[in-house]
């Protein structure tokens, strides 16, 4: 999802270099993957699967699954320097890009360490636990094929909370077999949702509101619509589930 | 240590951009910071001290202390990209040599994988563990004053294996105090030490070569006076309590 959106902007935006843009979208992805592998751990959700497989401490061990996850945070930015005779002027940028998604106060590690935390905005964890992928692959699209990252940035803003909303009705909904995880983990785990704090039908309708506020803010460019139909198939993926009971 | 001898070549090498060295230099301490919190990990060493205070997660807990790990890897490479504009070309150097001493398959999250593997040479394990990140600190504190990276790497190279093996005579007979750390891991976590593969007396006159021949291969420049003294006062430092026993 996170590659092919980065890829999708970086085509809408001209893709003048292909090689940087399929490196960031791996980039990207390979910090997603490190977060999934890092939040199963024992000492956060302790889920025993993931993506219908046993999670890598269950298959592996809880000291491998630390260094997988390590491992995949540093080849996300290898794989950056490995382009970077490519990027030229364009490494900073998809450098910092990738890094703000990554760290704290606004990326993945703030957004779980917000969850040692007594309480916290729901916005504002949803934001860094999810946005910020979301975040950075529109803006490193952009970046990578040198095209407006501050308004590609803001697509990925309004995906992101889209995408946080549609797990968060999936997870109290949805049998476990159609999302290869556990659900249910939220309430397990006391986690905030977007169903505790709209209630199911307004979660809904805010996450309907979310998908058209998206493609509205997607730039009326031929070469942008790809990009539009990815986000309407998504959004068809994610609303069927949610409007049997809306 | 690591950053002052990335500091000591980029003064070496000019220091022409000292921006980018002090960036550089912390970047490289913050990696060894993330190896050590997470090397104490309960599924690792399971250490309870660290430069004479808890552990991370003695202090705060298993997960915080995955996710400090995680946001020092991260804020290590966020700290070069907060000087991309004063790097420009050199930053896609600096990015490689900082990912590829974190990394597999010769950087820190590689040494520690082999610590998983049943068997492995001592010699590949050390460059892994200890040697790659004083490799970069000379690499990259070229790099980041335009220097010749590929002659001041080897004085890194050759540095680390000193360091390990003093390192390795120091887990065997100092007192626990003197590291801040536990001594004697070594040995309970059956892992490779250099007094085992050469006895105590072998051990002593190996790290006593690799001084010198560390101090050989600094560059007989002017600048580079304030390095050469840096590695003799450590080399001190090291062989006292080595002597003894020799």
């Amino acid at each position: 999802m996170r590659p092919i959106l980065a890829s999708a902007v970086a085509h809408a935006c001209g893709d003048d270099r292909p090689l940087l843009t399929d490196a960031f979208a791996a980039a990207v992805e390979y910090l997603h993957c490190a977060s999934l592998v890092h939040d199963d751990l024992p000492c956060f959700d302790d889920a025993p699967i993931r993506r219908g497989q046993p999670s890598v401490h269950v298959a592996f061990g809880e000291a491998v699954a630390v260094l997988v996850g390590d491992g995949l945070i540093v080849l996300s930015f290898q794989t950056l320097a490995d382009v970077a005779d490519e990027a030229g002027s364009r490494l900073g940028p998809l450098l910092s890009i990738l890094a703000e998604s990554a760290g704290a106060p606004n990326g993945l590690v703030a957004g779980q360490a917000m969850e040692s935390e007594p309480s916290w905005r729901l916005s504002t964890y949803h934001a860094a636990k999810t946005g910020a992928l979301f975040e950075a692959a529109t803006a490193g699209g952009a970046a990578a094929a040198g095209g407006d990252i501050a308004r590609w940035r803001q697509v990925g803003i309004k995906l992101g909370a889209a995408y946080q909303t549609a797990d968060d009705i999936h997870d109290r909904i949805a049998p476990d077999a159609s999302l290869g995880k556990p659900t249910g983990q939220d309430e397990r785990l006391s986690r905030p949702n977007s169903v505790d704090a709209h209630g199911l039908d307004g979660a809904v309708t805010e996450l309907k509101r979310q998908i058209e506020d998206t493609i509205a803010a997607v730039p009326d460019l031929a070469e942008a619509r790809f990009l539009r139909s990815l986000i309407e198939a998504q959004a068809k993926r994610f609303v069927p589930a949610a409007r049997r009971l809306a």
